[in-house]
């Protein structure tokens, strides 16, 4: 769906701190999105990992972008939940996202991030959250 | 305590990515932890907003500075639950920590974000996590 | 408010799974709820403690009535998080609810429980949820 | 593994809570388990569903078995996080529960609850917890 993945670059490259992040689309479909981050300095902790903050950032958005994928442009995380499994040292983060059940108003998807060092993957964190339209509640962020 | 302060502000000196957020140490003392951040243009969504993910970041590093304050240096952040409770517009964001529960390795902390615009603070968001000394598991993340 | 602790203790005792756990309302105002649960010998496993099942039944029974009795009773739990403290051993327990904030259509509460032994409270378990009205949403499960 | 399917029944009919419920394992392997409970009156909610505490118990009590598998018998539920997806109306409710990563002393695992009515199974919560081992933290509760 290349008008869904337009749509999404666009979105993201809206979003002033994605930018700062420095956070790419890689796929975004009906129910499912793809965040690219490569791993600067500027987005490292005190021992060289990635920090965690980095990784909740793609965890938020990528819940997001996968609950819109399914609710319309018109949402926000209304909260999720993040287990960190081991450090993130690499390349680059990829973080999958996948609606998991919709209704008419949220979405209930779950987020998986993986780091990338020398073309192999490991999973490093993974969380499930809600995506809510914006309207349907006043516990929005966005 | 003053020293305990001046670590925790050399420790968040000392993190990249706190720095590229922009995150200031207010208070830091055993079982307690407040970081503010300035709201500027770079950590904003689409809408003006502060990003959830910079959010997601205070409540990260607040926590682990909490849990920290009774477990020793060496922690991380094993898990947390986020819910956002109303855009975050504004001045500056606070975030503050406490323990709830420290055992020998483990600490299980809360987090609240409040959002300061001309002087009247409002929670934007709630949270609990676990923090982990390294060494006493391998779910780790730094 | 009598009328809606009378309410409360009516909707409890419709409950059949909260009358064979033993559940009793507390108390019930609006924005808090406190349920108790007599320890005995079914609610425990296998090495004497109260089971986590009971403490996670007591955090989402008593979400739902804070949250309920600022939206109504027709809600639901959308979801928690909970975090166990220290093995529950003791007389009975003490769910304590409060909403953090509520919206038109959902509200995020926080819940700890107690163990109370010998006269003496300690905090066994801590949680945070969201509590949403049916019709609001679909991803409801009462 | 028939050896760890044996030991796993002889647990759960040591937990008098799980007795209680009416809980069966149906599957009990490294990093896996599934538990079975037949849905009965006394298990319901005032509107004829499965009460969450019940939902609440299959997951605290399946991740259990699955951390179990991998990191030995004396542990138990740190955390966990679940998400209600739908109301459970039906002949059976049967949660199954994957560890998605192990640690030394901790491991995270997943665990999705379904009902089956009409032989028909539909997703109802879906949950995500850490599995401590017990003497590793004092955060346990058993």
């Amino acid at each position: 769906m290349e008008d869904l993945f337009t749509l999404g670059k666009e979105i993201l490259a809206s979003q002033p701190f994605s930018v700062l992040i420095g956070a790419e689309l890689l796929s975004f479909s009906q129910g499912y999105a793809e965040l690219k981050i490569p791993i600067r300095p500027e987005l490292k902790q005190q021992h060289g990992f990635v920090h965690g903050g980095v990784i909740s950032y793609a965890v938020d958005n990528t819940l997001t972008f996968a609950g819109g994928s399914v609710l319309g442009t018109s949402v926000t995380t209304s909260e999720f939940k993040i287990n960190y499994l081991r450090p993130a040292i690499g390349d680059f983060l990829v973080a999958r996202a996948a609606v998991i059940h919709a209704g008419k108003s949220q979405a209930v998807c779950r987020c998986d991030v993986f780091v990338s060092k020398d073309g192999k993957e490991s999973l490093c964190a993974t969380s499930q959250g809600t995506i809510t339209m914006l309207g349907q509640s006043s516990n929005t962020k966005a």
